[in-house]
């Protein structure tokens, strides 16, 4: 596999730190080359049995019925993936089952932050192996009154330099604490490793000042959320990584396409039915919605691991009117 | 003059509370039948002497360029007309001067809201009074924590009911730390006197979600800043007051034509160039900085009242770069 | 009336900004030095009509009752008093009124904060010139955004220079959305005519370090709720401005004299007891929960002005038990 | 070693779920009983080398210097520990390491939260089995708008029902964005196993009412930071864990000492020169800033982990002037 051997070739002198200017940039311009990411990605979730281990299994059945629908790839571990919950074996695991059942000319965007910088890299190192095209690196956070700019380019910084796979930053306020800040994003979207950003914060005037400012580097701005989509790509987004593509994938991917064709007012129609259900499995009643959702759409969704709860009685009356008063149940 | 004959015959009614839904449902439906709030709107700044008295003359000058651009109108005593730096008199007086100089065919919105009921009803009935043609009348926000839905539905319905104008909502969370909720918003627009909201938040899935859930109300939203106001447009608002408008007037209105025409990727080259300049003339450096800004583009800015001070040499300098990095000076 | 003569003799100078070092200090360091802020306040609520008018007779009847109780004074247009729904008469006319009724031996510290410092000047003057003993001046915070240090000493310093009676900052950033910056408050405490400061803000090491790093000015920090009175005696404030004082004063009192005779543990069984109560009247339910705890005590509480909402019967009943279970009731 | 037979005996029935209440008292009853928390605890650094590997040799010299200044205990892995850095194994050796240095009658509590409850509990067992004496168990927080009160008591409880040592709840909203609710901690404070908590939020009001409404469990509260450690004293804590004990260890034992002694007025003093630097190295410039104060102070403190990064120049300015303008230096 292309990745994993492009990986043991920069291994040592990224971990010596002396990887030369000329390196870093032929090996990872060609990477970071081939790389579009313009589309529509699931943000899969991770199925579990009722005594919380992986469901291999039923996350195969989910993937044969995405891959029937026009989706640009998946985004593997990432928030709806309940990451943080898995050992980094499950992790990695969980990608390399992604990766055998998706066909190859379907992106696999793993998510492989941690936050220490060094368990980043390995995770990195790891996902390339397994097959991932992409890593999606979320900030760390845990220290926040600490990652001001310095130490996110910084850390940023080196985990593309060692990445044998391109790297697409993520920032999500909701979960972090933390918004990457503007002028991190411009000064890494100048590293030929790094091909894009994750924004699941949502400010439009944000993110088209992003695009704005990252213009002449080819830099591809994902929205994180099916809720702004339409007004990303309205403001320079190439696509979207989106909880709700996991139940309401055709109708992103439709979306998606009438934005791309400039057939706004019909986008327009379309777009504001999805925000109230989009709400719904992400802010308003997070991964355990995502989940029941799923099930209600024909796909695998089952348990979140502890401390996730279960929804109760009302949220799940709550969940369902948020779908069936815009017309979808 | 019409409003003020309104407003007479109605104010007996209202303030013993005893207005009739028909008596109500015929006046207001009738006020705000005729509003059509679409266009772009400048908050216009208050200029002052240099003793920090009203600067009329310079007021008025002021109008006279703005006259000359395609507005649909002009916001006054919005946030940044210092109003709440202003004496209640001065507040109606500046009102009335803009009445004077404005064309018959330009809206005149005038901002009419206070901490009390009370004192915003009195204050709406002198705004009609002295010509307005709407009022903009913004959350009461002191006791922040009290101010559910309950309270502002209470609030904006009595003020309404006696408004012989029709009322826009006006929510702008950077200043009084309180975003007006979406069910209010949803309940209100079916009031026969509230025409709209301006929303100066910024989110854009709210925005998208409140055309959503008023669509059947004839309910006009207007972006409150030009961060976001294609994006606004793009979801479905009319149009926008903006702060940049008092400077870059014309190219506010050129992205207005663009978006309402469907020339999507010629309006996003324009939005992206005015980010930066209307970050730096609000959020960033406040109502002193649009005031310098004025002074550049060739109206009356001036000084600010105190406390707001005057822009240090920094601050101007870092002023001048967001406007001549995109190409505006 | 000293008060006005004081002023009067002042506010030529004051208001061409010419007031000399040598005169200011003469006139301040003279009034500043009489007053001692050490004890225990109530914020006065303000009693309204059926029709919201100022019930000034059910005022004297509470200010008749209060004036049994040891308390040092008395604080007339703070936060509880609604002040931001009273016209600027009425302001000064309610504190006129409690002059009249207050002992003189008891100190009447009058809210005179407004949005500009010129508004404010001017309603400081009448403060003093009613009869008030100080004047306790809130942040200026609709601009939040531009209120820094910078800002605020310039307005505080403008308003103490004029001030013919001592100041005492005000902040409260669950109103105003603003704190107060620390190295503002030590550098206004070396003003002669800002005598201390009322911190609701409650974190208690910002208020130990705002006594540390202003102890050789003679300043005097009060408590701002009663929630933190005793934590905050411990670390060096001298008094509190309670709104609970208004239905539980003396039991406030009697803390007061357990903290500042040692007596720690008695001191803080009755803390305790408070904190739930205190949090139900501001916090939690605000002015219409205290209007409503001081009917069941014995005063004169009555409705609120509008927006202002009366309380729910679940909120009341909430209030009944924050009071019920810890003994009160 | 008990600790870990005690594990082995209750492991299969807490697996299953089925440990009985009978059981569950039995253990956890005469396990929580002997754990007296009062006192100063200092949550140790982690030195590591130049190369970011853990350093043994300097932590044991550390140690040996901790181990004559009369501590009740140390916190091993806690936020200032870079836990978020360390693998799983890293953790563990590191809390083996010091239970080898530290005298049997000094509290060893071990940090074992992890993101998921299963995680938590299988790192909570082999923190017991190299000797922790207790753990101290963070709120997870990764999915923060759903880690309610109900989400975090099945969390604490599961860990405390599995755990072969006592339980302290460790509440730290500035690096996890959430706080503990209250009621969490009032019901939590029922469990057998449960038999404090650490509160790092500084909330002096919450901290009291925290000891009131938990005063019939023997529920022990520490103040989680040196700057308000004197106030939480005052309102019932019986002891601390503060960063600053690294650097200013015996001054804090001193400072104990007062507070218990009821020595208030020589305690202020103590306590007030203690909050600057105290916020030097936390809040304000961070775990890099505390591992720099060490070097001044005798201790190995060093390099963190990236992506922490070392203090500028300013900032190791700023630290000597903390500490310099408070006599420390």
């Amino acid at each position: 596999m292309l990745c994993a051997r492009v990986w043991r070739g920069l291994s040592p002198l990224c971990r010596g730190g002396h990887l030369t200017a000329w390196t870093r940039t032929q090996s990872h311009t060609a990477a970071a080359a081939r790389l579009d990411l313009s589309g529509i990605y699931p943000p899969i979730a991770t199925p579990f049995t009722a005594k919380e281990d992986v469901d291999y299994r039923r996350l195969e059945e989910n993937l044969q019925k995405y891959n029937k629908i026009p989706f640009k790839g998946l985004v593997v571990q990432g928030s709806n993936g309940e990451y943080p919950y898995l050992t980094e074996e499950e992790r990695v695991e969980v990608v390399r089952t992604v990766r055998r059942s998706l066909p190859a000319d379907k992106v696999l965007m793993a998510g492989s932050g941690c936050e220490s910088t060094g368990a980043t890299v390995q995770l990195t190192e790891k996902m390339a192996a397994v097959g991932a095209d992409a890593v999606l690196v979320v900030t760390p956070c845990f220290y926040k009154g600490k990652m001001d700019s310095r130490a996110l380019i910084q850390h940023f910084t080196k985990v593309a330099d060692c990445s044998p796979v391109p790297v697409v930053l993520y920032s999500v306020p909701a979960n972090t604490g933390l918004e990457l800040p503007l002028d991190a994003v411009v000064q890494l979207s100048q590293h030929p490793n790094i091909v894009g950003l994750k924004d699941s914060g949502g400010d439009i005037t944000r993110i088209g000042l992003t695009v704005h400012k990252t213009k002449t580097q080819d830099f591809q701005v994902l929205a994180g959320s099916a809720g702004f989509l339409m007004a990303a790509y309205c403001v320079g987004a190439v696509g979207g990584v989106c909880a709700l593509a996991n139940v309401l994938g055709r109708e992103l991917c439709e979306l998606e396409r009438l934005c791309v064709s400039g057939c706004w007012e019909e986008a327009r129609v379309l777009q504001q039915r999805l925000i109230e259900p989009n709400a719904a499995v992400t802010r308003k009643l997070g991964v355990p919605a995502l989940k029941q959702a799923m099930e209600w759409f024909g796909f695998h969704g089952g348990a979140c691991r502890s401390p996730l709860q279960p929804l109760t009685e009302a949220e799940t009356q709550q969940l369902r009117r948020d779908f069936s008063s815009n017309g979808w149940l």
